[in-house]
């Protein structure tokens, strides 16, 4: 064995000398799935199965329909053979023919939603009777140029095999594409609308064979694809920061707090009279924010990014509340001077946001599933690529607010007053908006203190319809300034906060600590408002809230 | 306001009518961070960002010293000009002239480390006393050709302003380069490098200012770069599973239970006597695994990956273990024939890990910095382009270990053994290896049990040095086998595990259960074994182990 460690000197000439063999360079093995592919190469391989050159060679032993349908069929000869896997999205019987709408899970292309295989002849007889939807097949089957409506090609049954028996009579979720032109009432409509929803939300563990969850799932894919571009393109480093943490960020009070199940405290006192705790009598929670753990870490790399769960113990069941939720958060040094700082920091959050839309906006078979509005989508394509977003500091929105004459507005608001959800949508009527420099009263304890002693340099990015969608700010560097502001903490605090933050308020400071700022997204809200969703429990598969945990 | 609503009706033609305005299609605002890019654009713009063509214009305030570094020249005329913000590793003061090593955390080409930052004259008097390294400032320099020896670029300071005071008496970790061409004895050399480590390891709040640990970190960016794209190509969906479950996965027992803080289980009873939980008396665990989740959400993806936090309440100290770890897991639906199946899986799991590789040994300037061992990254360059890994059942490899006359093995291992750690390694010894197919007796519930009923159709990659680094199963789809095999479990078993599993056993089972598979892959693992450091503690910069909780 290698003798190995952690440190080693520098051995500089070695690695000009490593030579990448040639099957790495020329995509050799071009059929299989091992494929080892240098980072052009990969490049162009992508684009050559986005194009659907070999669907056959990419996945040798089973196709996927996205790749048949993509496929050019031969105007003449023999028809390519496919073996598959896939179920039963619907089942038409007539007496000479079978037509089986099926799914394998890979997305189609355009408005297609399902493949329709054809079952004839003795195949026919044999499975009729067996044949309903939900259930799962493996099936080989020729392509042909389809005689039906809405799609060029269909696939004629060789080979059949059930793989999955279904209980059609019990299925819980409705598994058929919507069908288009329904006339029925729009209260109809939205009765069935809330049925559908209460119902996918009973079976989270069928969810994801809804198209329309599928298209979100796939969406969130795309989307945070959109993000890592852009944040790489930026020189962002993703890093990971911890979910057990040793404090709570925010001396907000709404944590989780996390023991091991074998040390969990009993009302049974072990035999030497003391509770052990898998953490030695530390605490552990489960963090509330990456942004401490992230500026450290960013002091090293000058700018970092994570996109990590966090968990907050709220109980307010509203449509943009999760229990367990997805963050991403970014930190960067800034310029010094800080209403240059500001402008730095809020353009990656416009370059985020601009991009994760671009990156969803650009795959319309995606936009065909999601079959949500024209209008929506079309205001949110306009935001990701119209004009530079509008920057007005708290104090003007205030001002805003108070010629504003609204009948929501009860009483015109007053300079130190939070914004409501209400006036934040109204700031947001005509798109994006980052306000900036909050009073500093309600704030925490690392943003940092502006001139005017009253405002702290901080933002939020509100957008239209949803509200509050980033909150960011340019953070504290300033040794005694951060040791002030963190007893307004203190002085509840009997955990001893300050102490366990030392590392942050005071090694950070004392060490070189370059000016910086940072942001975080809540990844479902995003997800939400670019789907044009409710709820952001629709938007995340198996969602936690407060109440009895399922699954 | 619009009326919004989670499902809608397929509108298919608005969404061929979005039109992406054409500020979208040319990178018309070339110079702004928040410059909106469609997909091919977006891929042209970071290729001319790779080539460094226009440094200033990427970060219009302030430059990063990546960009400076690889920007050409003017061979006469005005030199370009820029404003930073970095840190100082090191300071060399002469009679005329200060030199300071600079970072700003952008990581430099080939062997370049830092910048030279050049100061004369007036700023030189008024700065030298006060220069120290680890302090932080922002610099206005002129890019100039050097003089010096192994840089072709340094900075003419020309505006100097401190930004973070540093303490450098005190200043915890080592900052500057390690000199090359160091003389000292292997044995001193082991006992610095051990020191460091531990000094890095007590500091972790300090650790990514380290050159070795930021490029482990910038080394994960990578390789799950890598990893990412691979499964594009192979038409996996990026989801997410949650942290929070209702069940221990594996009934193995070493799990984290959460509670709110506010609800945490006191001595003291409140007044209506009873404990209250916030989730509602129905118990929450951390994941070990998002298997199941993940198994239930194939279903109607076809082929899903996540990549999510994991925790095990484990307490042994070990250079493999982690309290809090990554885990990729990837699932697909597969063919039925459980050997072609096996080959499915096990070709993408070689696929995932192999292009792991390439993204970062491409990159050789990420390879300079981690200054490892040059045999060690030859070897595994080798694993990611030479032949397909070898696939043995764990039969065969007892029959191999029982000839194989090594002092190592004690005595010969039985069928039903299972395989230790060194057993493991040799097996390994040439190249990573599938073992498949193990005795069912101490496998999980939900493997796939094998024609002979004696083993699972299960399978462990194993690499050389590290050993077991994925481990994966075909998934038991038959209804009855899966009931009978959890009764094992539930026998044991007082919290109804396998009633709270129902979802995942009968529902998933009764319901088009098309036969699948999947892997679990611990990306600390695989980092440690790509960049060749001895202990995931110390590729991931707050590791949590078992003991007090710090940071």
């Amino acid at each position: 064995m290698l003798a190995r460690s952690g440190i080693r000197r520098t051995s500089s000439e070695w690695v000009r000398s490593i030579t990448i063999p040639s099957a790495c360079k020329s995509r050799s093995q071009s059929g299989s799935r091992i494929a080892p592919l240098s980072s052009s190469n990969r490049r162009a391989a992508y684009s050559s199965l986005a194009s659907g050159s070999s669907p056959v060679e990419i996945a040798k032993r089973l196709s996927l329909l996205r790749h048949i349908a993509q496929q050019k069929l031969p105007s003449e000869g023999q028809t390519p053979s496919h073996r598959i896997a896939c179920f039963v999205r619907s089942v038409r019987k007539h007496r000479n023919v079978t037509f089986l709408a099926i799914s394998d899970g890979s997305l189609l292309s355009g408005e297609q939603q399902t493949l329709q295989a054809v079952l004839r002849g003795s195949l026919k007889e044999q499975y009729d009777n067996h044949l309903a939807s939900g259930i799962a097949l493996e099936l080989v089957v020729e392509a042909a140029k389809s005689k039906g409506q809405g799609q060029d090609v269909e696939l004629l049954v060789k080979e059949m095999q059930v793989t999955g028996e279904t209980d059609a009579a019990t299925y819980p979720i409705r598994l058929e594409p919507v069908s288009k032109g329904n006339s029925k009432s729009q209260e109809q409509q939205n009765i069935n609308e809330a049925h559908t929803i209460e119902r996918l939300r009973r079976n989270a563990h069928l969810r994801s064979r809804d198209l329309r969850h599928s298209a979100i799932l796939r969406t969130r894919d795309v989307m945070e694809g959109g993000v890592t571009d852009y944040f790489r393109s930026q020189d962002f480093v993703r890093v990971v920061t911890p979910v057990l943490t040793a404090s709570d960020c925010e001396g907000g009070g709404e944590v989780f707090r996390v023991e091991a199940a074998t040390n969990w405290p009993s009302k049974v006192q072990p035999k030497d009279g003391k509770q052990h705790s898998f953490w030695s009598d530390s605490q552990a929670y489960l963090t509330v924010s990456a942004q401490l753990h992230l500026e450290a870490i960013t002091m090293g790399l000058g700018r970092a990014y994570t996109l990590s769960p966090a968990f907050r113990a709220e109980g307010s069941a509203t449509n943009r509340h999760l229990a367990e939720f997805w963050m991403l958060e970014g930190e960067q040094i800034t310029s010094q001077d800080a209403s240059v700082a500001m402008g730095e920091v809020t353009d990656v959050v416009e370059g985020v946001v601009r991009n994760a839309i671009l990156a969803v906006i650009e795959r319309k078979e995606l936009l065909h599933q999601l079959s949500s509005d024209k209008q929506a989508f079309e205001e949110i394509a306009q935001y990701a690529t119209g004009k530079r977003w509008q920057r007005i500091t708290y104090t003007d929105a205030i001002e805003q607010l108070s010629w504003q004459e609204s009948p929501s507005h009860n009483s015109p608001p007053k300079w130190g007053d939070s914004l409501s959800s209400e006036q934040e949508r109204w700031l947001a009527r005509n798109g994006p908006i980052f306000v900036t420099n909050y009073p500093s009263a309600d704030k925490p304890f690392y943003m940092l203190v502006n001139d005017d002693q009253k405002t702290v340099a901080c933002f939020d990015l509100l957008v239209p319809r949803m509200g509050e969608l980033v909150g960011g700010s340019l953070r504290e560097t300033r040794l005694n300034t951060i040791q002030e502001r963190i007893k307004t903490i203190s002085q509840q605090d009997q955990e001893g906060i300050s102490d366990k933050l030392a590392w942050y308020t005071d090694d950070l400071r004392k060490y070189g600590c370059n000016p910086h700022g940072g942001f975080g997204l809540g990844v479902e809200r995003l997800l939400a408002w670019i789907t044009d969703t409710d709820s952001v429990r629709d938007v995340i598969t198996f969602p936690r809230v407060k109440g009895p945990l399922h699954f």
